[in-house]
């Protein structure tokens, strides 16, 4: 079965799409700036179920979700657009202003103003596709593409977290309460926009990507666009607080590496990048020249790191 | 029930959103030139039926829709993006590759680049949303609020073929080959991209909207947005050609009068606009300071016009 990858490959080389690939497409504005941007569609049971998620955390994610894009591509974000399909049993019960209302809470912290979309009736799931644009200087959009052999490979915050969230979201556990930390982490995500920005003003950054698949999946979209490998230590790569006291240690590093949608951000920068500590950023490896190789260091020992990809529900 | 419009006007006002209602939203590019963006979400048995589409056709329609959106702003298109969920059961039978190849040949035709978008799956049915920009020189896209008194009221082509065409498909009459020409109507709209370049030369054109939702409704949304009324002359408006043979001539003027989707534009222009024969184009009433009131004149009677609305299937 073709993946997702391999359908925008494919669709790439047919339909010679250059600008496709990367978590923002960076369109030409003006003299001083480029405009990016990008879309995201949440469908309901396969990135969100309503038995989990109220109408505010729902709205809150679709735009996080987005906004995260717009943060890997060290941008500002600027306006968004919202596309729902909305099904009857939810159309008369005040879900939808609270679904915006949650999309609006977030889009009023970082100035991003709704400028249009789509209503639209579905005869049974509720769909939502997500449209955010931003703005970079021209030329400085930060693409999956600039990883260079020697760069130092670092993420934000700590892994896991959402996928932890999930699981117990799944396995119906223990503290499944909407406040629980993990869960909130799956539920509400909090773009990195703030630190993208901090982070690109030294000018070293040559890559970055949000962490929406995983750790194993997205380094690999770097490394592939980057035409590099790279080399990581599980020892070094953060993970969330309390992930191991709910999960244990081995299935916490797997979700570390492997569990989607914490929405870090992971980048690669040149040597001088300085990682002040307030960042809550950390190195966890280093760019290799062998192309598609991502080696993985435990206890010392070297292994191919296989994308563990992103779990649907 | 709350409807789509009421729904919109309450997020409008809630959330401040001066820049939604429009068929594109406008925003400012550079110092010569303004952005315009759209999203249209097209819902499997909803929007569309693929036992009535093709892929290709699916693909045509999508991009169709949007380009329309920018016509209607008297801008030119120039990228797009195409959010896509697709049940498991068409994910490898080359659907998406047609679709994708229906999109692009009308991209193509007005050079339009495919620049980002999502793929995501669905537990069920098949959701797209299309999303274009276009742009305008700064303070020149067409809104529906500039309709003044005295304003002539035009409409482009003929109506009530889409509608014809969803009536074949609904009620398997006759002859509802994919190349009748009603049916390809409704199936592959044309949108008005070059007229609208031509109509808004002479600098007269006061408002403009696609015809989406049906000719009743999309007048009362230009009257609306300018606080006019409107008066119509039912005999003036032209008919589809073919319509009143296969459907009778009172079910044909509904279709007219109250069909969607058949993407012609409907617009105002002020006194000394010249309406060239080769343009295709008709005056079919007049704007009135009545505001809301749109009046409709049959066999010289008037009765009040009600928006017919856009019937789904």
């Amino acid at each position: 079965m073709r993946t997702e990858f391999q359908t925008i490959e494919y669709l790439k080389s047919t339909f010679d799409l250059s600008r496709v690939g990367d978590d923002c497409a960076v369109l030409h504005k003006d003299a001083d700036t480029d405009l990016v941007i990008t879309a995201d569609m949440l469908v309901e049971n396969v990135d969100f179920r309503l038995d989990w998620a109220n109408a505010k955390q729902i709205g809150h994610k679709s735009l996080a979700v987005s906004l995260s894009d717009i943060a890997a591509m060290g941008a500002v974000p600027k306006w968004a657009m919202l596309s729902i399909a909305v099904p009857e049993r939810l159309w008369d019960t005040g879900f939808l202003d609270d679904l915006y209302y949650g999309w609006h809470v977030l889009a009023r912290q970082f100035g991003v103003e709704l400028v249009g979309g789509d209503i639209s009736s579905s005869p049974d799931l509720l769909v939502i596709d997500s449209i955010a644009g931003g703005e970079t200087p021209n030329g400085k959009a930060i693409l999956r593409s600039g990883a260079k052999a020697g760069d130092a490979i670092y993420v934000s915050g700590a892994l896991g977290g959402a996928a932890g969230g999930l699981a117990l979201l799944e396995e119906r556990r223990g503290d499944t309460a909407p406040d629980s930390e993990l869960v909130k982490r799956q539920l509400q995500p909090h773009p990195q926009i703030e630190l993208a920005k901090t982070l690109i003003q030294q000018g070293l950054v040559t890559s970055m990507i949000d962490i929406s698949d995983g750790l194993s999946s997205d380094l690999r979209h770097i490394c592939r666009a980057s035409s590099v490998g790279a080399r990581i230590d599980a020892d070094q790569v953060p993970i969330y607080p309390g992930l191991v006291t709910t999960f244990g240690s081995n299935r916490s590093v797997d979700m570390a590496l492997n569990g989607g949608e914490d929405f870090e951000l992971l980048f690669t920068a040149a040597s001088g990048f300085v990682a002040d500590e307030e960042f809550g950023i950390t190195k966890i490896g280093e760019i290799s020249k062998n192309n598609g190789s991502i080696v993985i260091f435990k206890d010392g020992k070297p292994s191919e790191l296989d994308p563990g990809g992103f779990r649907h529900f």
